[in-house]
């Protein structure tokens, strides 16, 4: 359990989280080749970053994200046996390569984030989501929906054939960022956003702000309900 | 033909609208990430959009698209027999799921479309088409042209080895949008276009405008002609 | 040879013409959705363009170019006997679905080259390529090289077992147009550029500029060259 | 090895430069069709170089990179005998391939790069990489991480089945591009760096800047520790 999943997963997340959080600190932080690449980049950034992301966590099946966990095991999964102490090596694991790739991530910009000219809102933009209206029903609700299509879409994939591999993954999360990204930055994995944030709170980044915990639950709450919603609803309609 | 064909179109159309309008949402609205994202990333994100319905709707053949049920039959397709009730049933499910897409879009979007800077031109546009200059002999065209493409390339790839999959219908429609969708909006697509622009009619949308019903049937006709014209000329050309 | 090879490479050709005028016309010409779309919006259509001109072709093997038939008959392909016949037929179906193609834009963007704020050179640009800065010697090289590197990647995707399909191909025209268009617009293509620049002298299109047709033999001449080449180094390399 | 190895790998990292310095050139350099056209055009740009050049280099397995040939000897392959020579094979074959692309690429773009309007700063990013923040500890880790991802998951890619063929490493070059490519420029490939530095100090190319020599082993230690690194850690961690 520990070579089989808790190695590949938490190398996987970290990953997706290196990458990730890199994409945006390529676009939004101070000097870097990336300014002002936009919106279109940020989200095929994170779609390629779970492409690579599943191919180092082939051997765990590469859930990177507690949604799909729980989503797999709501729709009849049991992951091959001893469900529940599964369910928690996976949780663990993505949490930790989750901290793990975005310490990376500040590690690879760290001249920038000792920028001057960076602004502590866009540093912790690259760790961790934000609302760009702030209202909880809303931003729960965004989740949720986002997170449903995500985890729905990917119990789907099972019954169909195609030769894509990762990348069918990559391009749905790509659709999700593009198209339910807008409000509140599509976390749609509580350990892509929960990881991050205790990043951003431990590391000694320069003339870093708070983390902003008073919205981190909202980022875990929403995706573990999507992802539960989907696996019962992908269950009833036969899809699993 | 409830569970085989009814439900998965419906929930495949939903997830095609939820999403496609989303990426319109999140460029056009104000206070979202995408916002200003630019006509490459809607393009982008229609194509995605139809690449995770597809797979929603594997079961029922993932038509999605009452120009693509109808170019089919056209075509010489029966549809498996009980032509006529089965082309009720995909017509009906596309335009209740269209409807039911477009809700969920704007349940997603809720904050930014009550929010005050966004414009009531711009809501309208993330539910439906408008054409960038009004003039119905050259609209309906543009839209017969453009389904016809899509209608026909998707008779094409039965006889062409790949494994794409729903991946090759995805970029199909991007190549249409950034190609053809200048005029009109692309449409292309009978319930795309008229099940959101039901739901924008009935939806408590704060500040909306009228939802321009005189433009209405030409995103229905022009798509029609157009997906019957494919079928008939993919099989007098041996395609179907 | 009527029905195998003339025709789906007619109509393979027309659809690569109109999509990939379609998305110039998209982005250059005024009052469009896609105006303003830039250079990736426009390297991508191209592609997507040819993506979905391959299906059409696929019966008669969608070279689309003759530059690719010239190229692989250097390259020590016989087409299947009766070459010279088969090589006339290519090109004559090649030229006129280039027509055809680009007529069919043209009514698909009717009002916008009929608006006021069209400009003339932009108009001419939807239909054939012109270089930045005219250098006969350069702008030569320039054709010689893009569709060198086109046709010898095309000879070895023979060699390369992916279950990519058309897409492969779709994704090199796209890596041209982004690498090596910059100069001259990568026409790479005889006929993407020769029948266009017809169809735009007999049209009836509002306010016109002259063809340029003292240009039109660059991107014939070398893209042929190039083409030839790339065969005969392919067979030389043992690619073919 | 002649014609097994040198040949096919010269000419695939020909590819891979002309192409991938060709995207730079096209956005950067003043009087092209690409110009302005932003860093997720160069990113994607670059990725489709590797794509094309996998398909040329395919008979001697694509390394393209002394980084990945030193990373698979690290992990464990012995390259089917006579490791030593054969790597000293690949290298050369690398670097004289990646002085050729950069050729080919200023010849493409000759009039580009005469261009009074041209800046040299550009002219020399358009063949090698260069710090956004200049601090040796850093952009050396920056290098180190990055191509540390990319031969870890080169490797991956032998344990997870697709039909993605060689467009899987263009996507994860992408990916790299556009989340690590920010403070350094993503050489991770030492031939890529240094192959072009040597073509732009020997090249008559007007009103040049000098060639940025004091930076230029770390683009070229950077990548082989990564590399080798990666090759260490997934035979290790039994990805290999």
């Amino acid at each position: 359990m520990l070579t089989g999943i808790f190695l590949p997963e938490l190398m996987g997340t970290a990953t997706l989280l290196l990458l990730g959080c890199g994409v945006v600190a390529n676009v939004v932080l101070a000097r870097t080749n990336g300014h002002g690449g936009g919106p279109l980049m940020i989200t095929i950034g994170w779609g390629l970053a779970v492409f690579a992301g599943v191919y180092v966590a082939y051997q765990s099946g590469a859930h990177l994200n507690p949604a799909v966990t729980l989503g797999l095991v709501a729709s009849g999964d049991d992951l091959g046996g001893d469900t529940a102490v599964k369910v928690l090596v996976y949780l663990a694991a993505q949490l930790v390569g989750a901290i793990l790739g975005a310490t990376l991530c500040w590690l690879a910009y760290r001249d920038q984030f000792d920028a001057e000219e960076s602004d502590p809102d866009d540093k912790l933009g690259v760790f961790c989501t934000a609302p760009q209206i702030p209202r909880t029903s809303s931003n729960l609700l965004t989740e949720v929906i986002g997170t449903f299509v995500l985890v729905f879409v990917i119990i789907a994939f099972g019954k169909t054939p195609s030769g894509l591999g990762p990348l069918a993954v990559a391009l749905l999360v790509v659709a999700i960022g593009a198209s339910l990204g807008g409000p509140t930055g599509y976390a749609i994995n509580p350990a892509r956003d929960l990881g991050p944030r205790i990043a951003h709170t431990l590391l000694p980044i320069r003339r870093k702000r708070d983390s902003n915990w008073s919205y981190a639950w909202i980022p875990v709450v929403g995706p573990v309900v999507g992802g539960i919603l989907a696996g019962l609803l992908a269950a009833a309609a036969n899809y699993a």
